[in-house]
């Protein structure tokens, strides 16, 4: 068997959305690399290092604009190292166990140390649907904390609907409200909870289209504002100037064009919250200043220049 | 025929809803108050006042709630005067004639000043469906200034499509987004217009919900925001202190509550920006600062401690 | 008997501190003139404005430094008006009565228009010892709606002391803090309600040493900042530029100096909070934005430049 | 004599430029409207409008764009009532008298006022070079308040130069400095004073290029920014939504084109404060709040719709 | 001789109050495992282990809430390393004496960085009682800065009283005021300078209660708010999402509840200042920013998840 | 020929400012410690050591208030280690070398990543003359995006004068303004960008005087504000407090002191922008938040206490 084999498996899954969420891409992705070092049998280190460069540029080229996917091949080869194939294979095959084993572990932290900053009978805002800060949220509620929740119906796509099933199943007082309701219900809110698509090297943080507006909101009127991240949301790219790319969506999830003759409709998908209204990202390393993220990156994936 | 019959059957067609929208309503009243004085035939002065405090009670009990109506009976009530029944009806016919005609020119001077207010080569974004403000936004661009519209779908009613459409209808470039996405394109924004539904005493502006939030986005970005209201929009209850009560409507607005066990939903219609983000109110007395709310009140409709 | 007697007897009870407060001290002011105009009996116009004069003197050496005394006299001279004796005399007594009933009834006023803007089930903060904010809140306590204070200590003088003690009179659950907490409390307020010892006529309100500090924290946590003052303690002396004397009382309230060798100490006991801090004033004539100041001192007491 | 020579007489002067300086063409134009009504010998009310009209056109056509001129039109002609021609000439000769030594104590009182705001100790920063603004500081000077100034050089025409030096020559300390250093020496202020070229009726001042920086960071470091500016500054013009036109001469002034091609270079005179950032405009009728602009506007000049 | 002995008469003394001070008891704590490795007599690592383990227990027992005495801990243990007895021991007691030793010169450098921060000329405000903070001041005084202090009394206890007999013993000027004071104080502020008890790991400073109302208070008039903290004061638990606690003190220090019936008193010690209104915060380590918690705590003290 | 004579024959060029310019003082700092262990033939650690420490001495003493050439000197000094003297030549030779390169990419780097961060059709302003922040300019020109720039002329030296005549070389559509128009055309701007002089270690950034106002204009416009800063601009000297001296340069360059008698001019070349002001400074290691200034420090030329 060619030590490529398993890893174009995994690619052709991924390629074929059978493997999809951005942490499972992740993961699929590390578990290529491992699967090479594991089934190369050479001798010679530059073979080695051939190798796993193909394999790199075989997963990469799967889904070229997925953060995670991208994040977990950096870390990997961040800890490849050694002058010898047995130390090469063995520190690939560690960092591609690490990077799995964390991102496992991501939510479940985050949900642990998010749930301790929300206070005893207070009320949450969160918007979209983040299971970052559903984890937390619900760990919160789990520990018998009396909270309610007060979640956006998400325009276009009303992914609130979802929030807002999941945390009335966990039975957790909920209340759904107009996006555009967010700054009337402020004022009732001891803490905004929402996830991250991604960080950016400066702090900023990209998340679902409204999201930078709730943080403005929560700015004005004293309420903290809390971003929940898993570190692979952390963009190595921004570090060298690269924007993250607004995408903007099919213009339909608005209205129907063909009913509005004459009229432009837009539908980009996410705005930046800049660092300055977020308070804390928890990360599953740990609360951090937004500021910071420039170092997780550096630690996490390396920064090449 | 008595001189109620004509205030009765206005009083009628309000309940009925056959005269309906705020400048219609107060119109309307105005009216019935003429008709009153018109069809008047005793001698005393008593008598006028006692029939006229009549068709006020007749008038103010058809929508308790409706601004407009109370303003336009302020209005000819605060100017009624004389000794004698003469001077009374007199006073009373030329309010009304003048509430009338002011009332209907107040669209079109808003329109005329707001207008000059747009410059040249700018975008404008709005929120909702306003009179007011689309007469100024028309007004400018038949001025042939090029001028470019983004508008809020504005949910849960989805006024924004009524303005897009109107508004494509004159030619003029107009982009629809969702509410959430009004931060994004802020920084685009050359000025902000919107209508009002109520101005209090202290300056603050009740308008569709989500307002405030614009107002706030815009005064991030120094945007000037620009509220068009004619004068019966201030309102003489906030002198004395009521809160302009914030309606809730049906939630089945927002979405299906049979779809949505456990969940609360809520539906606030309005919400208060508050006089720090207003960068000038266009009546049709001219542009003001809105702390000069209570001055407007004061001249035109009286106080009454 | 002289005209004057009873001016001066008035006079002398102010001086001697028989009479006291500023509202006792304004309406003894406007009685006083009131008298003098009953009382005069001579036939000549210039007579009558010459004993007038003479009796402002007489009132005015008094008490230098009390707004009150000033405004009622400036209330009356404003309104005083005719070519005769009768005529002069009348407007006089006309304009006194109205000083002081007004006055009487502006607590009750207040009281009535501030309960109307404190919502059910909220809490209120207050600093220091205000008879119209208090007034405010025991009348929204009396009318049934479920509320709960929170009163710093307001050192030097401790007269949140008796702000607690008067609120738990009144049944209603009242917290006591020291003055530095007021931050750490702020974000469990739902409105702020102080007091004004002078209105400047920009709009800056003059208050106990801790006000200022109050409205930032409340700006801060977008919590409503209302103060209540009768119309009588907005200052005609600003409008010709004067800035309000910030006195500084003995510093043994603050600590004794004996024991502190080598340490100064300082007592101002007024500070000034910028109009941008305030929602709003309420005021006996309604609630008004705080920078029409102008306009309410123009129209009660004129202004001479 | 015709009833308009001396009118056409005075137009000459002001359009020759003869007569120039806001404040004098303000007079000058009072006092042609006077010499009309003095010269007018007709019978008719009727020929008297004619001929007032046709001075008014006459007078207003000499220098289009100066807001004095017109302010001081308007003055006369808001004041001008009666039902026969004397009353008509008599109130058209009182009102332009009245303009003209309004307009002629104006400078001294603003002066009067402003210096009662300057504390004692205390430093100045200053723009441009405005008589109004350098009134209150050699009033406070000459009061024996021990001040100092610091004022910007001005570019392009470094009307700075001028203003140190006629400070330096009543013996004030004064510091000359860069315009783009205002920030740094901002912490060492403790008061700001400018002059206004108009005044808009939403509170905004336009005034020398810079104005609003010196406004931004006078905010930042919690310095009170003042304005002085007499009433015939405030635009009439504004309340019907005109925009102040901002004027951009010659760039030249800004560098020699010919030296820089390939270089466009823009020269705007002037730019517009927003009133949030005015703690008080110090005119002839008092210290107001900027968000009064509109009341001073209707008062002296009449609004026209 | 057991290695634990020399452990639990140092935990006594700490536990007695013998040892007390946040300092003291770190070093202790440091210095109790410094004993336990001295006085290890065994031959396996796993013993060691053992031992040492049992000696945490028994410090953190001592004192549940010391901040210090974890962290010192923490310092330890984190620099532990080697697979003999020897290596361990030998790390231990290196780390050890390197905490004590930073510990000891913490406050000497915090002062003699502070010092440089403090201009010539200047005017230091500061609450509570901080010796890193007043090592800065009279360092600045020592060095022949010519300085002034305003020091507020900070109730409940009066530490103010302590702070300014400190300065006025050093012969530096010094004022004492109210703690409501500060804003009406701070137009006169060139910086502030207090302490700290504990930094959170998204850089929020938990202290003496007030200290966020002067931080807010110095943000709003542009003077730089300087915290003089430790690096054992930075806390690891804010890492995993804990909220320090504030602690609510007796409320006999405030008022006497016997005098106050019906009256709740509530005595929070302390409140958090968030890092935007943080200028620096001046550690043994350097001048960092607040935004560098996390990094600190990850450096001293490690970060277990 | 000793190991010392090309050391003094650079420190000799670096005073005789034959060498100079920021980046060229720094590197040839670092090659005469390169020439210095190339040269050295001893044989000893201790004279290796003595040797450098001489060479530090030598070049230090060149030009004291340099940062660069401290930085430069700082960075292999860090790097230097070794238990032999070849160990340690080699260590100084390598980090030399490394200095050097990472110097003369840097500038090329900041371009590059700056040139990502300008957005296709955008205006840029900028302040002075800085050629890293020109490099991104024109890098985002080369690569087609069609931009435009607005340039202050930068009082009292005119640098903006070269920065426009440079990008109207490059066909980059360029605008010149004075420096106090910078507000008035913020509005249009879509991102700042400017250089640094220093960069200190809370993420302060000193730069040309004005550089702040320009800060602070874009903040309250929400206008991007990027600041392009090698590493080696980053201010080790600020971590244990130091502050930035700002240089005060000769008066004449303001105005000539001899026409304005009486008249004190003064000349701070820079100005201080707080991190608050700044979105990201992009350096040759990445875009990063201005608060990891410190991180940067010790990273690059370590931290002595």
């Amino acid at each position: 068997m060619s030590s490529l084999d398993r890893v174009k498996e995994i690619a052709e899954k991924i390629k074929s959305m059978e493997i999809r969420g951005a942490a499972n891409i992740g993961r699929a992705a590390a578990r290529a690399l491992m699967y090479y070092a594991e089934d190369f049998d050479g001798n010679f280190v530059e073979e080695f290092m051939d190798g796993v460069t193909e394999a790199r540029k075989i997963l990469e080229s799967t889904r070229p604009s997925a953060v995670t996917l991208f994040n977990a091949i950096r870390y990997v080869f961040k800890r490849m190292e050694g002058r010898d194939v047995n130390s090469l294979r063995d520190s690939v095959i560690k960092a591609a166990k690490q990077f799995i084993e964390n991102s496992e572990k991501a939510i479940e932290r985050i949900g642990r140390f998010g749930a301790e900053r929300i206070p005893p009978n207070s009320t949450v805002m969160t918007h979209c649907n983040s299971s970052a800060a559903l984890g937390a949220i619900i760990t919160a509620h789990l520990q018998g904390k009396d909270i309610e929740v007060i979640a956006t119906e998400t325009r276009p796509w009303y992914q609130g609907h979802i929030t807002v099933k999941r945390l009335a199943e966990e039975g957790i007082p909920v209340t759904l409200i107009v996006d555009s309701a967010m700054r009337y219900f402020m004022k009732d809110v001891d803490i905004v909870m929402v996830g991250a698509d991604t960080v950016a090297s400066n702090g900023a943080v990209i998340n679902k289209i409204g999201t930078s507006l709730m943080a403005l909101c929560a700015h004005e009127a004293r309420v903290p504002f809390i971003v929940c991240a898993e570190t692979y949301k952390f963009s190595p790219e921004t570090v060298i100037g690269k924007l993250v790319k607004i995408e903007e969506r099919d213009v339909r999830e608005v209205a129907d064009p063909k009913e509005f003759s004459g009229v432009k409709i837009r539908n980009p998908v996410f705005d930046a919250t800049p660092p300055e209204y977020i308070d804390a990202i928890i990360t599953e390393k740990g609360v951090i200043s937004p500021y910071l993220a420039y170092e997780i990156i550096k630690e996490e994936f390396g920064v090449s220049l």
